[in-house]
């Protein structure tokens, strides 16, 4: 993102730009997961950044065709929000001994993940609406569906087993 | 948070140490907002803006109590996660010349910023009930309660008219 002229001019511009964002954080996460899932011990928490896996494949997909729809090459911004998420995940990980505290630091982590990327979808559906692209606008609400739903499964499964575990 | 032992051992460990990385993000969004605030074009971005910094303080002090009431003294570590979401933040705000795009491109900013606490607080507050800290929790919740106030405000101003004036 670091560019030496203003190069955000309309709201399309911002669109675009956003939109490579979240491209460079979902095609992250994508190469962060398979560490999460092997650092977790509670079998449904691994199968669920498992199923996260394929799903955010399919996301990566929507998106290109979302660039694809709009006109515009696929691309990539660096992302700090998304490094700066994944960074901290890594870090307090690297500092968890016990297995059950552990899979309760993964799974926060997991959903600093999700509310970064609900937040970016959201911003991104309601600019395309805008801009007249409700196209593209329903494709991106695809992949806000499945982060949210992500979430709520964190959600649901820290509070019916991880958390009591891990206490 | 690069510390160089294990240093979370137990679920009160992590929610110590989660509690002390909400509270550097609390002061340095205290510390972001007057040049959010100073970027905004839209009156009502720009008083919303007022709104939350004064919330923050009053959001800070709970944490100090919450510290108290837990028994630990007021700390912090560093968080790479809000580092990196103020950092893209500012990069994508010195991207934008155009005044309605720049309000545009600072309410998804600021939701970026709200979705982290919001998670955060979350898993925060899960854990102090299951540590049996509901008078934790309970403080928690206000500033929880807050966040996701000030969320759904900047949705609303970005759907009635900032995204209008932008596109």
């Amino acid at each position: 993102m670091a560019l030496f002229s203003k190069d955000i001019q309309t709201l399309d511009d911002l669109f675009v730009h956003q939109l490579k964002d979240i491209y460079y954080a979902e095609n992250r996460i994508l190469k962060n997961l398979p560490s999460m899932m092997e650092k977790a011990s509670n079998p449904e928490l691994k199968q669920g950044f498992q199923t996260h896996l394929r799903e955010t494949e399919g996301q990566v997909e929507r998106l290109k065709q979302v660039f694809s729809m709009h006109g515009v090459e696929i691309g990539s911004v660096q992302c700090p929000a998304i490094d700066g998420i994944l960074e901290e995940a890594d870090e307090v990980a690297s500092e968890v001994e016990d297995k059950q505290v552990l899979d309760a630091a993964l799974i926060a982590a997991a959903q600093a993940v999700e509310h970064y990327e609900i937040t970016r979808y959201g911003s991104l559906i309601a600019w395309a609406q805008q801009l007249g692209r409700n196209d593209c606008a329903a494709v991106l609400q695809q992949n806000l569906d499945e982060e949210k739903a992500t979430d709520k499964k964190l959600t649901s499964l820290a509070e019916s087993r991880v958390n009591r575990s891990a206490a």
